[in-house]
């Protein structure tokens, strides 16, 4: 990373689908989002899920929109009735949605006199947006503003994003180390681990238990923009913990 | 279900934590916790993930208790630095945080001269709030007004889980049937699929597409609170979609 001031470049991500809040699919769009926007120095800093609720997606997403850099929008851009995303994204926007003249091409190449009106609709943009990728199946997403519009399929989803990254401000890229203890619990880690994160402020020490077979255990992630900061870190801890009588610490590999 | 009008019961849920946002971690809560709450009638209507950070939780907070019925927050409630929630719930109720007599009692016992300060953090409830059992391991969750404080680790806050259900006011319970597509896109499903939806109002359908090996299908769900129209619009669903030339269509077990 450069040295000097690092930029902060944010962004959130909305997540629009019954599905997700009916507890019948398990959402991993959001996970492989903060991990990719994470390489571009582009940090995931609020995540919100909303219905499909016309009114809901665009409250949603002018909250979100207009208090970070970025906004990732993940379902709802499909062919079928309850897909209003599209609608929602141009009412957020105030501007009309009409049928993209590339999308149309594209689709009339593929499907002829196949092009029902169901598929027709996937060919709406908001006015003044443009085509994000879709290199693997099906039409494209779009962007308009700082609101990327993205597929809910996560395999599709991850293709577009491919298209995201390199259209965003980057920002500087946080590095993160993960100090695992076994068998003792956040009880005893506290005090050194707070010492440790007092000393470095310029970095976040976050501390994420789990509970397994020989009780609580807890990997302590250290993050910052300083390399160098965050290796030494990474040792200073082990040895703080290690003072305090806590022996089962190691460093283990980013996740 | 009683007959008559449903009363609809509402919650959101409100994921605390650096390590979902930064993508280190991939949240299960809120789908154990949708799944959870649609068993007593409890729909869940949004969900939110923010940072570890004061001002971020209480206004989440805020925006949440006012609107649903019910919140549900998870993590941040362990004895580490980075461990706020406590704090964020009563600075949103605008009240003290108190060492609770029964959980400092409860951790004495345990503990007793290790009760380490760290440790005794988590003795710490907003004024006014109680308990919720924690059957796992550690000190309890707690609740004030109409928000439940559970643990972030899935097995201890799904443990706390069974003592929030049967403290809410019970809702109509939604039921749910999938009837699966294969081998064709929304792009051939919406029409029939729109037309049974709107023979439905009371009902709610969705199109949750995937994207596999025989290219797009997809799961169409179909929800309403009164069992008998459920089972048949499934079986109308079938017919329709059958009738316009789609063959691979079959009733699935609910996930």
């Amino acid at each position: 990373m450069a040295s000097g001031a690092a930029e902060r470049v944010t962004a959130a991500v909305l997540i629009i689908g019954d599905e997700i809040l009916s507890g019948r699919t398990q959402d991993t769009n959001l996970r492989d989002i903060a991990r990719y926007l994470g390489t571009f120095g582009v940090d995931l800093a609020e995540a919100r899920v909303v219905p499909d609720i016309h009114a809901e997606i665009v409250a949603a997403l002018n909250a979100l929109r207009t208090r970070y850099d970025y906004v990732v929008t993940t379902g709802g851009i499909g062919p079928t009735h309850d897909d209003i995303t599209a609608e929602a994204v141009a009412a957020a926007f105030e501007v009309e949605l009409a049928e993209h003249p590339e999308i149309l091409a594209m689709m009339q190449a593929r499907w002829g006199g196949e092009l029902t009106p169901a598929r027709r609709r996937m060919a709406r943009v908001p006015v003044g947006g443009s085509l994000v990728k879709n290199p693997i199946q099906g039409p494209p997403g779009f962007t308009i503003g700082n609101v990327f519009v993205l597929a809910g399929v996560p395999m599709v989803m991850r293709g577009m994003l491919e298209d995201v990254g390199p259209r965003m401000r980057p920002g500087a890229v946080t590095i993160s180390r993960t100090v695992r203890v076994e068998g003792s619990g956040e009880g005893v880690i506290a005090a050194p681990l707070e010492a440790v994160a007092k000393a470095h402020p310029a970095m976040s020490l976050g501390s994420y238990p789990f509970y397994g077979q020989d009780g609580y255990g807890s990997n302590l992630v250290l993050r910052g923009r300083d390399a160098a900061e965050v290796e030494a870190t990474v040792v200073e801890l082990i040895g703080v913990l290690n003072a305090a009588g806590i022996a089962n610490v190691r460093a283990v590999e980013a996740a």
